[in-house]
């Protein structure tokens, strides 16, 4: 993307992208944001925005550097504009500090900035340009985007199967369907998100941990367990995270108030209700609306098939990354996802955007329309 | 491959190799075969094996060349030394050509000239060297070399199904699965196999006319049912093909003396039989046989679900192509391969080998172990 022959816009732009996504799965619920200062065509310096709470990417860059006279600052995210966080604002740092021009990636689509940042320090006598390498820009922090624009978390579904669509044989057995780099790969991508969701039947007959295991997680999301009749045991490994980590029960609104809703309570489990739908299945819109209040920006839906097709039949997903084991299990093993009664060929639904292979497992991201 | 700054042995065999792959589909059953003449570093002359019947790729280049004493002929596969074909044997011409020095990419695994072609030529003096560029000599004649060793053609299965392994809606429904491209893909494909088999199921289902409609297609392949109740109508289009091609009825022997196999006889449709297993299945193995017999070095089977499962169960696929469409079905939906009474997971069996996105299709390449 940078192109070292020629430092124009889009060369020192390409540099900071570089900077904010050092930070990748550690800035929520804020957005991955870098920048850089330049003068004279000369780095000055580079900064991100290393986690909630922390400086923003432009005041890291400008602590780094001397001489701020007439220099320009690239940052790939709107300068926030508003107080009332635990950083104050950084336009008003950029128009104290005597850089002369501002370059934008793209706008924060949070309504509290989304373009004034800007019209301030343009108001103020600074050159602004906005939209340079815009497309990256937006896609690094499109968790926070689609959280901030819809208020619910970006869901992803991950699913690992055979080439003919199936996740366990007829007697249950589904280790290993894929490899170990598919499961590392998965592990990593734990670290990445703010919370992972199972269903119940996932829960009974894996009893998984949920945990990021991987020497590079960013950290320990959120574990959920869709449960709506709490049939969940009390012994479940789900429930016993790491120290520090937390674990969400969903349930209907009518168990939310029993006796073993307060016993997770006492122990830190947080139990949650949710409303059924008149299929008697939860209503996933709600939850993640619940979700998103609680600052979870993205979440990773791991099953199992029941779940997957909740929220593939209630339109609640954003993105399908399916591993893909060369194995062929047959029809009498167990299906990927449930019954859609599909009467036509559906036109379109998803478009791919991603394949690698992990050995011999092939990984396919799609996005849903 | 071939590496232009360093004119070695592989550079020359790269050049005869592309000249080898310009008849791809158009040699069967006789294998893909270049050849290049060379002299003091100079490229003298390039030739390729067109065609059954017509001169090997060493005498289409040596044709090509004047002076050739004292030169190097680079050929991707051994020279022939048998008589009984329409052609000549290729060592007897290179005796006598004056060539000093052959480079072969590999051995013939035709059992009349493995080795024998090389040995040939260094008892007369001419200096050989087996084995430059040997993997992708051998692996352009994968067919050739399968059918050689085997008796039998090399079998791939071709498939188009959803992402959840689904081929139909439970309507029945399944055109489109896949676009434009994938079919085109597979137009171009059905060009450059020796036949394509369906099952019975297909025909009645789909009454596809199984021809390659493809400008870059090669020929017609042969068109084979496996139908062993006989009940292919009279009507079908699989029976009629464009003048000049073959269709051919595989049916259980107690229907190959049948009034309808006669009739099939009298309209150019050959009816063959092959004997059913204990399951009432038709015995592919003996059916591969016969087809091997007639020339037959490469199978592309289309389908349906019964079909292709039959051949797994069978061990009797080389490789899988399976095209991918973004899209979801649905476990109503009808599944890609019929039961498999899987205990275990297993191990391995397939090798992926190739991917390639047509459109938003993804196809994906795997052989059988």
């Amino acid at each position: 993307m940078p192109n070292p022959l020629k430092k124009d816009d889009a060369y020192w732009m390409g540099l900071a992208l570089n900077e904010a996504v050092k930070a990748r799965g550690h800035t929520s619920p804020n957005p991955m944001v870098g920048a850089v200062l330049v003068k004279g065509g000369k780095l000055l310096a580079k900064g991100y925005h290393r986690r909630a709470g922390l400086p923003h990417a432009e005041i890291e860059a400008m602590r780094r550097a001397k001489q701020l006279k007439g220099a320009t600052l690239y940052v790939t995210l709107e300068p926030c504009c508003h107080e009332g966080k635990r950083t104050p604002p950084c336009t008003e740092a950029i128009l104290r500090s005597g850089i002369r021009r501002v370059v934008v990636g793209t706008l924060d689509p949070n309504p509290k900035v989304s373009g004034k940042g800007v019209k301030q320090l343009s108001k103020a006598g600074i050159q602004v340009k906005v939209g340079v390498l815009e497309a990256d820009c937006r896609e690094i922090n499109l968790f926070y985007n689609h959280w901030m624009t819809t208020g619910r978390p970006w869901v992803l579904l991950k699913a690992a199967a055979s080439l003919d669509g199936r996740i366990a044989l007829s007697n249950g057995r589904s280790r290993w369907i894929t490899g170990n780099l598919a499961r590392e790969w998965v592990h990593r991508l734990r670290g990445e998100v703010d919370a992972i969701l199972v269903g119940i039947g996932t829960v009974l007959a894996d009893d998984p941990r949920l945990t990021a295991r991987h020497p590079k997680a960013a950290r320990q999301p959120v574990r959920i367990v869709l449960d709506p009749h709490f049939k969940i045991s009390r012994r479940a490994k789900v429930l016993r995270g790491p120290r520090g980590t937390r674990c969400w029960v969903v349930v209907a609104p009518d168990k939310a108030a029993s006796k073993k809703a307060r016993e997770f309570s006492a122990r830190g489990v947080e139990v949650l209700a949710c409303p059924l739908g008149s299929d008697g299945r939860l209503l996933l819109r709600n939850l993640l609306r619940e979700l998103g209040r609680r600052s979870i920006l993205s979440l990773l839906v791991e099953g199992g098939a029941v779940t997957w097709t909740s929220f593939i039949r209630q339109k609640c997903a954003q993105e399908l990354l399916l591993f893909q084991a060369p194995k062929i299990l047959g029809a009498d093993a167990r299906p990927l996802f449930g019954e859609l009664g599909l009467t036509r060929i559906p036109a379109g639904g998803l478009k791919p955007y991603a394949a690698e292979w992990l050995d011999e497992d092939l990984l396919t991201a799609y996005r849903f329309d």
